[in-house]
């Protein structure tokens, strides 16, 4: 089968709020973040599969004659991807030499590739093809890396394999695909997170495909029709921490002071409708100082609400006060501890001021990115509309 | 009327939990404060009445036969000490030259002395004597001050007067009232307060009579039995406020989001409510650290809450933080915006983490001092159980 160039892209995601309140049947808003993983596919003539992930330092190659092999006897139909072939997995950890006590990044994202791609070409012959991966998102920090890895893969793989047509015109810069198109990659991207994450939400999948937001509640995913842009700061503390432990924490807190927590998570629940509320009062009408002004509020209000259910960290305090000195409000986002946290910049908020306040971030030990949230989910980009240091790095293998 | 020499003093009070709150019928836990103000009644043959108030350099003389004039024609009764005798009020205002539009601390101080005087002495004859008020607490800081001076007034001019005995013993240091004579000082300390403040709550003349905790609910005030002491730091940031402008704040938060602000006052309530059964238990079973941890964490909540309130200040905030760093943590207490915050001490705090944590704290340029909450009420004295530089300041005069 002959494949053609193809550059894609998908986005990362943030949690706007809800974080935790979620897990105990309260609405949370996740947002995607314009920090995006890039994907370039190349057809080859070499008669191998390649896949390039300079981000993990991982760059592998096989023989599509050794691939083919593992393609399994019974036949999985395209309607039937809400669950992984059992089969198909065990031959390929066999095949790499994984176990499930092996589970490093590496191995996932190799093992979610050849999933994803001997999955969708095992009907028709195996494309010889290389895959670039590039992400601006750090990995591990509860950004929706390996989801915006996922959709990537997923989108580029099934627009390879004729599944879903090239949405991009000739004088397109990017392009998005229509929704049942958008369905179908988002069914293959939890597919890659199902065997990254073994039982993801789906939230992060929905994000990098969809973009924009999506409400979620007691286990179900609404995307919002429209959204605006916000420009944030993206801080990241590089305070390790383990969600896990964390969600345990904000159980034990519960259960220890329930008449004192129970009101805290409806509080964050009607946080999180307010800031939907407004979010589409912005689409709706024109932008006003009030609509920022109340989204700090509840920025600030959520984050104190945060700390009251014990995921606070003197580092997320930081950049509380840091941010706060130049007029900014700051909250963390995902599971806390440490971790990540936003910080909403005004449409009228200074360049001169953002530097300064990436600075002090930095000065501070922390990573820190200028970015958005609210922005377009998974799509294909003419090379023309890639950043050129990301196009330098995908050209580069 | 001969009248004998007598000390005595009153605590002043800080909120435990509830501040603000309460305003929207919540609890409110207010606890006596163990920076205490100490009066000296000191018998004279001058045919004078004096006051000397060093704190606000307030020293006044006045003849005898001059007061008489001011006694009204109607007799007040004790049983009617709930009303102000607007009468003596006005003639003592004349008398003074202090109109209402001319509401300083130092006429309102002389104004509640000569009234309670007059009012107790009325249908005997005014005594010859002078008395000295000294305190340990900052004025017009929300902790009581006025109040601990008006149940002073009240305690010491009550006895002088005969309708209440002196309840020291040869042998005592200290000797507190039976509860009959209490409700009459705290009657009479109301009077003072309603001069003093206008319309007040009466729970600050209650913790100054009372002592120890009471639970404020709907303007109903309940003294609470027993209560452990707990070791505090009080600091006073010194940031200046309008409890009125805080007040407002809070209720147009509250009006302009509902939703997420009723179950924040939910939730203060029932930290108030898990507070006072802790402190119960303290008083029942071993104080074990398990209790100054929950201690800690309600401190914790409750000022994560009034910062969504809206009532925090980053001179608080440099409150928490600094104590944190020692292990030790702080909520604001009264209005906030700035004003005192309360900092727990546990029974195993070293002395030296506490002078470090005091000095720290004036570095900041705040007040600070170590002292107790849930301490005795008003209570007589002998010279000997009075502080020696406290006892310098009443015999100096």
């Amino acid at each position: 089968m002959q494949v053609t160039d193809f550059y894609v892209s998908a986005p990362g995601k943030a949690i706007l709020h809800g974080e935790h309140a979620v897990v105990h049947g309260k609405v949370a808003l996740a947002v995607s973040l314009n920090l995006r993983t890039y994907l370039r596919l190349k057809a080859t003539t070499t008669d191998k599969v390649c896949i390039n992930l300079p981000n993990i330092d991982t760059f592998l190659c096989w023989d599509l004659s050794e691939l083919s092999q593992l393609i399994p006897y019974s036949f999985d139909k395209r309607e039937e991807v809400k669950l992984l072939d059992a089969e198909l997995v065990g031959r390929l950890q066999d095949f790499l030499g994984v176990t499930n006590g092996n589970l490093d990044t590496r191995n996932m994202a190799t093992l979610s590739f050849l999933y994803i791609y001997i999955s969708l070409f095992r009907s028709s012959e195996l494309p010889s093809l290389t895959l670039t991966v590039w992400s601006e998102l750090p990995t591990g920090a509860g950004l929706g890396s390996s989801a915006a890895y996922s959709v990537c893969l997923a989108a580029a793989l099934l627009c390879a394999s004729g599944a879903i047509p090239s949405p991009l015109k000739e004088w397109d810069h990017t392009a998005r695909w229509c929704q049942e198109d958008l369905e179908l990659i988002n069914s293959w991207a939890f597919q890659g997170e199902m065997i990254i994450h073994g039982n993801p939400s789906g939230v992060d999948n929905a994000v990098g495909t969809w973009g924009g937001m999506l409400r979620f509640l007691a286990g179900k995913i609404i995307p919002l029709s429209r959204v605006p842009l916000l420009r944030i700061l993206l801080t990241n503390t590089k305070v390790p921490r383990s969600t896990k432990v964390l969600v345990a924490r904000v159980k034990d807190k519960i259960n220890k002071f329930p008449s004192i927590m129970t009101p805290v998570l409806d509080s964050v629940d009607a946080v999180s409708c307010t800031c939907e509320k407004v979010l589409s009062e912005m689409t709706r009408e024109p932008i006003r100082g009030e609509h920022y002004n109340t989204l700090e509020e509840l920025i600030d209000i959520n984050q104190h609400h945060l700390n009251v259910m014990g995921v606070g960290h003197p580092a997320l305090d930081t950049l509380c006060r840091v941010t706060l000195t130049r007029g900014l409000h700051s909250k963390l986002t995902g599971a806390g501890g440490g971790g990540c946290g936003i910080t909403l910049l005004r449409p009228e908020t200074d360049a001169s001021v953002i530097q300064t306040t990436v600075q002090d971030l930095k000065d501070c030990g922390f990573d820190c990115w200028e970015t958005s949230i609210g922005g377009p989910g998974v799509q294909q980009h003419s090379p023309l509309s890639v950043k050129e240091e990301v196009l330098e790095v995908l050209n580069h293998y």
